[in-house]
């Protein structure tokens, strides 16, 4: 096998399959994942979460992960804020000719070990060749499926006013990663994405806190959009205390110099977590002692007044209105 | 909102909802489709077949159908080939920064369509925006899920010797119509790609030849490089009787042409259907009374000799190996 990924391996035929031996079943190998086109797999009665999304993050490789990382990371996030356990995951490779096969390989493992962290099995996968200059590098689009929790039900429509708004860790290092990554600014820093896989996070805060609202991890565009959808969805207003936002010194050194504010950053490892105030405690602690989210703090609440938006109480008293995200901050964030 | 893809439109704030409004939820709605990250959808105990594939065919539009409804049909088309009647679909698209958004809109329209011909509920989606060059016009990845029958068991391992091979229509439609469509070649036919969603016409065989062995959609490859996956996954031999397949005249014609064998271009709406002799003319006659199988004919069947072969008898009673499909007939078939 040449060591860049040829067309013949996306024509279906004996390279896709060598290619599928060397690369894919290696590293994802598991008594679920299939051999026909599709899986198939047991699950008990009651409710699945399904999520899915696209990751085309450029470069493929930054400090902290990498796309393969980042793919199974973002969809069993995804799926976890839904009150789910994730168990299933599938994978679709659309691939250039002539990408290295080592970085091809390097991604794969990546998967893996991020998939076994998560707890979660990879079952299916598909794998496309593009021609030189028809796709750049690696998209992966993963698939997830979880099992929710009897009873248990989160949804950005079900924040109500007086409910805490927790962060789960300082905000806007994924989407400054991949900024410093770029080289474009010739900014020198030590950044790196907070990308994680959160679903333990996640079941440690649901046992302790079983009436949780909403839960959603700060992807594109940051905590600032996702509390804007929040306030949307449900028709509540957030108040935020700007300065309870953690942000570490080296995110806010960059975002200080180019004007940037780390509220629309994006994360990649980080949740909101909109809890009512008589479990808000718990939800902390429980956040506090899980991976990824020992920063966990609370950064304002949720209010009948302003509805659909987010207001920032700033350290001398003063409200202002933060501005509805929009426009490109940054293309290929994830 | 201007009439091209934005790259604000790819970044999660508020153009990236415009977007969702006007093109995808717009024809995509319904009550199961999430507003959260996942959805969550309520099923009952049992199993369910879960298959995904990436879709970067080009031209994205071609005689029969799009890559919009190639997305829904390749998919659901491999879910109900593990005996499972198809419920939810994802779809996450990656697509050029500057693509017209009337184009994007036809491809949304057809995956509408043709998920209300299979019945499923599209359930979630992602959109990514890439810079011009960095992907060649709409990438669309779709994931499905479905129920599979109780009792029933389908799979490419599980063809047994004297079992009859069925194919349901003339082959090499999908292939050749991409093929003329990209008029490299200047050869002018009149030939429609066999795209469609199959499983209505797999439910309706099911309930007439409950014990099918195998089905698999003859993608990629063509039904060659499939009846190799079945005889290497089912450790068993496939004698097929050469003219028995159907090949349409002006399908043959521009194979003669070009030099191509049928049997190695892909189809969108083809079945192999491997199943015990006894259930053949029940399964037969099922598939020629079901949408888009009318064509359905036996064009051999499963043999302990040759194992992991294809034999091909000749007009004259000779018996030839059908070569091994590999390499690269044709980038971006699907």
């Amino acid at each position: 096998m040449k060591d860049v990924v040829t067309l013949a391996q996306g024509a279906g035929g004996k390279q896709t399959s060598e290619l599928i031996e060397r690369i894919f079943k290696r590293h994802l190998d598991n008594p679920d994942l299939t051999a026909d086109d599709a899986a198939v797999l047991a699950v008990p009665a009651g409710r699945i979460a399904v999520s899915t999304d696209g990751f085309i993050v450029s470069p493929a490789f930054f400090p902290g992960g990498n796309v393969g990382k980042l793919s199974v990371c973002g969809t069993v996030n995804d799926v976890a804020c839904m009150s789910a356990t994730p168990l299933y995951l599938t994978c679709s490779f659309v691939i250039e000719e002539g990408y290295p096969l080592a970085d091809l390989e390097r991604i794969v493992e990546a998967m893996a070990a991020t998939a076994a962290e998560a707890g979660v099995r990879v079952v299916a996968g598909d794998t496309k060749v593009a021609g030189r200059g028809q796709v750049d590098g690696v998209f992966v689009t993963t698939t997830g499926i979880g099992l929710v929790r009897e009873g248990a039900s989160t949804s950005g429509a079900l924040a109500r006013p007086g409910d805490v708004v927790i962060v789960t860790g300082d905000v806007g290092r994924h989407g400054c990663a991949i900024l410093l990554a770029r080289d474009e600014f010739g900014i020198e820093a030590d950044v790196t994405s907070d990308c994680a896989p959160l679903a333990a996070a996640i079941g440690a805060t649901l046992d302790a806190a079983p009436h949780v609202h909403t839960i959603r991890d700060a992807t594109r565009g940051g905590v600032g959009t996702v509390l804007y959808e929040i306030a949307h969805q449900s028709g509540v207003g957030v108040e935020l205390d700007a300065e309870a936002v953690p942000v570490a010194p080296e995110v806010a050194g960059v975002c200080g110099m180019l004007g940037l504010e780390p509220l629309y950053l994006a994360c990649e490892g980080r949740l909101v977590v909109v809890v009512p105030e008589e479990e808000a405690d718990a939800a902390l602690a429980a956040l506090r002692a899980s991976s990824h989210t020992e920063g966990a703090a609370v950064i304002g609440h949720i209010t009948d007044e302003e509805r659909g938006r987010v207001l920032m109480r700033t350290q001398i008293g003063t409200q202002t209105i933060l501005p509805e995200p929009g426009n490109e901050l940054l293309p290929r964030i994830c």
